[in-house]
């Protein structure tokens, strides 16, 4: 068994009310987590002061938002929010889980 | 048309010589691309001074190494390597496709 592996369908969780988050790995440089959706829910437009972001929809559909751009993106998309671009989910179309890594972490 | 959105299906390449490099988006605080194999092909194990590195196996199947460990991971996997800690993939099983990113990014 190591530790350094995690599965991702083993890991989402669901929230009845709003979004969930899924904390999978913590580093100096790297913070690496999960954003799960059911259909219809959101990720408030925000951004990271002085941090890189990315989303990898690794199952789903969902209308994104990165500066002044909405676009749909779908399972297999990689999403990228440059440092103090506001980004966000303006709504989820299906259950949608997406791999997100923001860098710097987070504190 | 969204310069932010990349879709993994359309950027994989693969080499008949060796493991295939793909970079997708690079900002001051984390890398984001993908490392393709053909089955048996590897990646020497190696570490990045100072950076945090996650693999997320988007399709396939490999026997990757972290530290003293080898293991197996597969399709939906995710996979971190932390900073100055050696790793490498052993040896793909399939054809595999894995994102990765890199924090903070090489030079």
């Amino acid at each position: 068994m190591t530790t350094m592996r995690r599965q991702l369908a083993a890991e989402a969780r669901f929230g009845a009310e709003k979004a969930a988050k899924v904390d999978l790995f913590r580093g100096t440089g790297l913070f690496v987590g999960l954003n799960c959706f059911e259909p219809g829910q959101a990720q408030a437009v925000h951004a990271h002061a002085g941090a890189d972001k990315f989303y990898f929809l690794a199952s789903g559909k969902a209308r994104m938002v990165v500066g002044d751009e909405t676009f749909e993106a779908a399972a297999g998309d990689v999403v990228w929010a440059p440092a103090d671009v506001p980004h966000g989910v303006a709504e989820a179309l299906e259950r949608t889980v997406m791999l997100v890594g923001i860098a710097p972490p987070p504190r």
